[in-house]
């Protein structure tokens, strides 16, 4: 690495991400955690993103051949990674201190800022979804046999896993509706249904699935009649019918699958935490992942915006005779950008304190928040980054058409936005009927000063209209 | 087609598309026009939509097969729309009588409405871009050979055709940059140079492409340097380096290629209309052709919002127990998309009717207009439909994020939004002066009806200070 | 009139209006219609605005002033309108031929647009509300004794007139909550109950209130319930408590009032149409009213973006070195608003049409779509105007701070925005199951055809992993 | 105040706002300020809120009165505010530890979102503009004698202040462009020319102007042109010319003020910080009190949510058989308005930490970020609840409909949206060379890469297209 050119600490001025926090983050930010953070903007500006071409390059083209591919070049970014001990980075050191890197959620999250703007950091570092999820599940509720067996490779980059929770029959975001049958048959679950959207599945290097079904259909409790089980992935009975695409995009090799359960056998040690207690591992699962997603959707919107800038001053491209940058509708889109980028990270910072400081329970209005606010933030900027190349914008030639696709896909995954704004709603109603109170009591403290001040009560506006409008004509 | 199944005109109280149009619309409809866009929308919704998934299919996965293959069913859908008269309809019958069917520009735009629904539906009609286009101009300015050559068999669906005019290289949605180079060497011009966003170039069954290049560089006037020449496909020099993608998309077999030219040597009987002519004929290309566009998307959002409210009506999908029909938050997005496509509609509508009353030149404005328009409400559209399906919504599932593309794209095709505004903005602009005098006048006349009415011309709202403020303290 | 300055009909290259109605527009308008509105404008233009701040001057200050104030020159538009033959426009032929000037609503509505810029000029012309929608019911469902006693003097322009439906205690956009209470007492009503944005009861020449009251409190159709008569506004029990304001604007003298009904007896004759009709009266009164509003309001968007226009070109306004107008994000909202206005006027024409073609109920999604769009394309508007402005936007010194209060009120008046959507939705929603029925039999005719067409019904992308997985690693 | 009904602190489960601070603003609140906070809520909450109406009516009705008033109830408030501590709390410790209360500009920024719940508690803890400005600006350049005559009476409260920058004539949000003429005679300064948005100037309270005037209009550099000056309300020669109102309101009795200089003469040690030097002052003055009046904007958008709130909760408010809060349309509108609020908040406590770890210079991005993004936020959650209260949201009956106004004219205060995105897009458009010599250089690697792992730098998509397509046909 020492021959690569030096692209983020060069003389033109750069400032290191580590400088760049906003004030009000930093005394959350430990001095370890800073200078790591500068040492994944190098990784990931020096090292990642050229290769994420030549990743995406080496796949192939047909599906079979995609979802196949596993390019060296992973392994290396890898051992690079490894090397310069940028590994393992989101397990908080709250709760995983002997697994993870020793990070706080909000320090992972200004570092998943940086990993965000590439496509291969994230696994390089050994910190991509599903595995991350999945990995604090079994450091959290695994058994000793579970964790050798599953977290210890994932850990180490040696497998990866996949997450099976939707389903194609029903509304998922609602997930007590979900449908897959785990029927007891002596020391087995015998699994049959369908799951699509099942992260991971694609890729052959995939040995465990987290499958969530339903073991006790008909408990009175509709939250604990749900499992959730580790099932390996050359288990028979399980056929990836199909890979789904993202708005054309396949997310090759690790990809979106519509699996089959046919009478699937798996043992009952992998459940995970307890028959019946599906809902907990998934809950818990949930928040910091949505933080990660929303760090990654920040950096890939300063991304975007950097890809923008750069286009603009692209000396080629002047339009009736001026420079992009010289547009004034083009610097009111980058200060727009400016301003709803810096927004979005604050709000992530904050919800990722709220979990440091608690745990995701404890947050849940500021992941909401969240959730509803950054994907939207980057698929309109993603947009408005796209607009300014033109054509350009929408072809292979630039990463935007395929941000484009993740971005618009964020306001779906883990629950549409509207499931968000539905519980943010309806928890700030609450407040309600406490506050019609306050308002009329407000109003009964007028009156009483109105009489204090002498104030006449009659309406000022009050009008004389009985004696004869008709004379006025 | 006796046999299809009756979409359209069944008992559950489908309305005839004839009977749809907008009132004020209907004084511009023939009824012919109206009998034949009953069987427009007939043929697109019983034979083109159920083929559009065989079709796609039938292409094949690799750019190599996806570029190569002419699937029958395309060749059995034309020979349908030809039997039931539906074919050309493109060509306005006040400048083309003989070549087309003979309808009005505003005849073919609510047909287009339709044809708009389907992938297959355009070219099974033969009103397919770029093809539309390139017959317009082949009719409008060709030569006789020219005409026998290439307009016969484009009119009757034998070949296909390719339009290059971007560049990528500099600034193409200013067209005086373009660079092309054609130099004369006796009866021919040799063409060096790149293009790109070629439409039709990759298929197979494209036999000529209209160029535009720069014959006359030193030519004082810059509107007169360009000159648009017919190439045959196969001449010598043309290597089609790449196609395009378009947000994840192909768009195969037709596709957007980026091609090089070579020392490629074209005859100058070849040239269309004279040399130094490019501009006019490019211009007057544009402006039906926009219409065409703008029409077909506004079909394309009906489509949209057609799956959204089946959607809402999927009785398998109740998340929190309710119908999505049942959430307000989904009703008011289908009445605003509602709103939105009646607007975008009779904007087009009207568009259609000032070229029918002139000519594309006639009603610069409201090109414009419906360019910047429509393919925003069709984006959005799209996007509202989508997010009601969830992550089905994204995936290859329903043609939304087909249309997704598309739409995005549809804001960059034929010059950004941000030109065309632009270009609207300066228009406006120019009765700025005559305005700020108005208004000027305006206020001169109300200072003389004070004058005239005996109001005192003192400010009522006059604040005395000068005498001791401190005075009331 | 002849000494006017020639605002609109100057050498300065001014189109007038009849030249510059839409295309689409245009089959429906008489040479007759064509020949007033040109007058109109130029009444409105050279008369109207003009007078608009003398007018607004002598009304005086305090609330008591400003709502017994009947300025002279209001008096004197009158005469110069009615001399013009301006007068009375709003009544359509096709039903009231005797009382109106014959043209129809598409008609009055090009009209209105004019009128829509000026503060005077609607009553100017005789054409304002509520007095236009009391003469309509007075025209179509009156007695001839009530025709007589209000009808005449109504048209004659000697008298004005209030409408009361709204009630501060329920939620009026539901009209059937209203409670103000019509008890029978011999050949009387007696009224009982409170009004609230009671229109035009704040000016001294009113004379007469059509209020809705409850007369049948018990019946089983809850439309059945309610009755609509004429109350002279001298009778005994009536008060005005107070005048309403609106975004700090009183909309003197003719204004919103709260008016207290305290045992106000009416006799029986005064019953318009007839008891228990009162939703029938009053239903038919809005269609047409809201067609004017809408048609005033693109007026009042022109002249905002007349005055954006003239703001731009000002030459004393160059920030930072530049006219405004050569600032690109200026043309960009100019721009958008020519859009944005054009769209809507052809959505309330069409809307005109429909009426005119039928009656309002034929026209309930179109008047319903253009109820929404034109109050947010208005305030748009209007707000971008402001800003052009600066601080002088928001003060008394320009309209736009005035018309700013009247946009957003608009998207209340006769029921806000959300009660529109909901129908509108609702509506569409009807043909939710016929398409989810339509979309199914397409995908059934797409399997048939891959049958037919020999396509293996295998998905292509269907992935095997069974056989080892980790081989490949 | 012991006898004031409980509002804030009640059992009905109320969480004071010290508990409430965002947990990434926390370590920059100390016990003391938390302490203070929740008595400022208290204070807010139970006295001056239910004294706004009161003071607004004692105020009067026509403008003399209303710019003569000063109702008593004012100087009770602030008797009480001074009795609780609640005073001058503007003034940060790090450079007013001897005038202030010792808050750093945090801290007061959380207060201060309290204070812009309502109209009177600003002035009623001195905290009020334009003299929060005036003070800071006595207290950091005045000489002694000027602060003994205008900085103790006015941190005492006894006198208030204007403040006279922006001119009728020129584009003053460039302030270079400042007219006002400063002509030296002896020790006097001689003052001719006219300012409006003289804020302050309405109140007979008032005492001091501050002036910003052109003492030297040959400069070569004309940020050394200007000088300020503080004049004597009382001097001879100035005319409050009449009284500017804002989108229909007055904002007596302080206002906005037309003012006229003719000939005012003013002593030289008026002179603020020396001659030439205006600049200077005056930039000073900006960056904390834009954060004042966005912490206030936050507060006032949480009390326009606190009534949404609480009328969607009314019971009797039912529109079509449910509670408003059933709608979901409103839940929806409810949680963007808190996502939205919570982001402007997070971003203003941002600005106000770099504000006092440096100076408003060190904040410029972070101030005009909060300048442009909060105001927006305002004015469309006001205009959120107004539309929840139908036509009563814009009356007098609610404060909403003022607030709309405060709301719309703070995007225009301080300088125009526009001109701070502008600033804000150019200050990143200096990124963009650099940023465009990175991608290049990423994609230099990329190229390194492509040969390092082998692969084929050919690009996978070409087609041939030479050997006869037509074959294919």
């Amino acid at each position: 690495m020492t021959s690569s050119p030096c692209l983020v600490n060069s003389p033109n001025g750069h400032i290191p991400a580590s400088q760049r926090i906003p004030a009000i983050a930093r005394p959350f930010v430990s001095p370890r955690a800073l200078k790591t953070l500068d040492a994944v903007e190098k990784f990931v500006e020096e090292e990642c993103i050229p290769a994420d071409a030549v990743y995406n390059q080496a796949l192939g083209e047909t599906t079979q051949e995609r979802f196949s591919a596993h390019p060296q070049i992973m392994e290396d970014l890898k051992a690079k990674a490894k090397q310069l001990g940028l590994w393992n980075m989101f397990l908080p050191r709250n709760h995983f201190a002997n697994e993870g890197a020793g990070y706080s959620n909000l320090e992972y999250g200004i570092m998943a800022e940086y990993l965000g703007r590439s496509l291969t950091a994230s696994e390089a570092t050994n910190c991509a979804a599903p595995d991350t999820g999945n990995m604090e599940v079994f450091a959290k509720y695994g058994t000793e046999e579970q964790k050798k067996k599953w977290l210890r490779p994932l850990l180490d980059g040696e497998i990866r896993s996949g997450f099976l929770m939707t389903e194609p029959q029903v509304a998922s975001s609602d997930a007590t509706n979900i449908e897959l049958s785990m029927k007891e048959d002596g020391d087995y679950f015998v699994l049959n249904g369908q799951k699509w959207w099942a992260s991971g599945v694609g890729d052959l290097r995939t040995k465990v699935f987290l499958v969530m079904g339903k073991s006790d259909p008909t408990n009175a409790n509709k939250y604990k009649q749900q499992t959730v089980i580790a099932v390996s992935s050359d288990t028979p009975g399980i056929t990836i019918k199909r890979m789904l695409s993202v708005l054309g995009y396949d997310d090759a090799p690790h990809g979106h699958g519509h699996v089959y359960f046919d009478n699937v056998r798996v043992h009952k040690s992998n459940v995970i935490l307890g028959e019946g207690r599906g809902f907990e591992v998934v809950q818990g699962r949930l928040g910091p992942g949505r933080i990660h997603h929303a760090m990654r959707s920040v950096g890939a919107a300063e991304k975007a915006l950097e890809y923008f800038l750069a286009r603009v001053n692209d000396p080629r491209k002047r339009p009736f005779g001026k420079q992009l940058s010289e547009h004034g509708i083009m610097l009111e889109r980058i200060a727009r950008s400016r301003i709803e980028i810096d927004a979005a990270r604050l709000a992530v910072l904050n919800a990722a304190i709220m979990i440091d400081q608690g745990d995701a329970k404890h947050a849940l209005k500021e992941i909401a928040e969240v959730k509803v606010q950054v994907p939207r933030m980057l698929q309109e900027i993603v947009d408005r980054a796209i607009q300014a190349y033109g054509a350009g914008g929408v072809s292979q030639d630039f990463p935007l058409a395929n941000m484009a696709s993740g971005a618009r896909t964020m306001r779906i995954v883990d629950g549409p936005d509207e499931v968000h704004m539905l519980q943010l709603g309806r928890n700030e109603n609450k407040r309600g009927k406490a506050l019609l109170s306050k308002i009329e009591a407000q109003k009964q403290k007028t009156q009483a000063l109105l009489k204090q001040y002498d104030m006449e009560e009659k309406d000022i506006l009050q009008l004389d209209r009985r004696s004869g409008p008709s004379s006025k004509l």
